[in-house]
């Protein structure tokens, strides 16, 4: 049975799942939704509806266990279980990611870097090397990665990801500014910067309007 | 007079652009409802509903005007103006932003790029020179920046926000794994990669378990 959940809810949990590992690191017992929402900027109600989607995990009064609420979010997260990651293109972004340390502390390792830069193959970032796009298909059905970050310019994306996909990957972070549509045992995240950026400007037009009128 | 829009909606925007952009590109004058969530893989009512939010821009049977569609949205993201923009942080994060080309195409020019680091301070990423911190304030005060892109570590991440937003920046562009606090009249857009991870993680995880129960 698999309750279907609103992808803004999902979009939650990661920040609920960092705010409680800050609690926990600080030897926070129990906290009340009304205290984590005013840290996350979320209404209790809203707080407490998202958690309900899971079953609760909160009793009336008493707030929540945060090593126990911290845990389950974690196994709803699928993160209590490691992951593999690859990474695919070692320009900027590519090197960016294989540079931060941040993933290894949830469980994502990278295990591998690929380049079709023969200048690149055979250098090192942080300590892992890269490798020619020519092993890419070897690499993937030996050691079947759970992950494949697409960091290769949105010309090869959509190729590069029907290659991957056919070859074993089921799990695509994709940072091409493009639409990948691939077969449906795929899951897709798209890390779209330039949509980002256009979000700010959204928020900096609507400040703007808000203090015109005042 | 101001809607409150929801952050689902402008979530959606972007992409609405984007992707009118590539029909304009393609010389597609008209495009209904229908099409679109097709290719967004929304529902055509949901489409109807977001662009309702700003007044409608469709007439019933005849789909939308392309281009009318597209500077339209522009308009609201707040793309129709330009954007400055001074990346603080050098290191890979603060070196892929630099080097991402699709922002200029939408009007956010990187002006600046500072850091601490003597070793990196004079050398140049993408044509521009990487300027040592203790100009920034001075930088800030007499250009008046847009956008500061916040690159540097989570743990300098909040007094840095602190500083800018006294010296006179309004937007915060954040990619520092950790929530920061401002003034009311600050906009402020995360980017959390581990976040990101995480909903990937979310979602492989969801996969698998639709698979086990067919």
């Amino acid at each position: 049975m698999q309750k279907v959940i609103s992808s803004a809810v999902i979009k939650r949990l990661p920040r609920y799942y960092r705010y409680l590992d800050e609690l926990r690191k600080k030897d926070v017992v129990r906290i009340s939704s009304k205290e984590l929402s005013e840290k996350m900027n979320v209404t209790a109600s809203q707080i407490r509806q998202d958690l309900n989607n899971f079953g609760g995990f909160g009793q009336q009064g008493y707030g929540y266990n945060v090593e126990y609420l911290y845990n389950e979010i974690g196994k709803i997260l699928g993160i209590d279980l490691p992951h593999t990651v690859i990474i695919i293109g070692a320009g900027n972004i590519g090197r960016a990611i294989a540079n931060y340390d941040d993933f290894l502390r949830r469980g994502f390792q990278i295990t591998a870097i690929f380049d079709v830069n023969p200048e690149l193959i055979g250098s090192e970032v942080n300590g892992i090397r890269i490798q020619s796009m020519e092993h890419l298909r070897e690499y993937i059905e030996e050691t079947k990665p759970d992950i494949a970050a697409l960091t290769v310019p949105k010309e090869q994306a959509p190729s590069v990801a029907a290659d991957v996909t056919a070859w074993g990957i089921h799990a695509i972070w994709n940072f091409a500014p493009t639409e990948l549509f691939l077969s449906g045992d795929v899951v897709i995240e798209n890390v779209h910067l330039t949509e980002s950026l256009m979000r700010l400007s959204y928020k900096i037009r609507a400040q703007k309007q808000k203090q015109d009128e005042e």
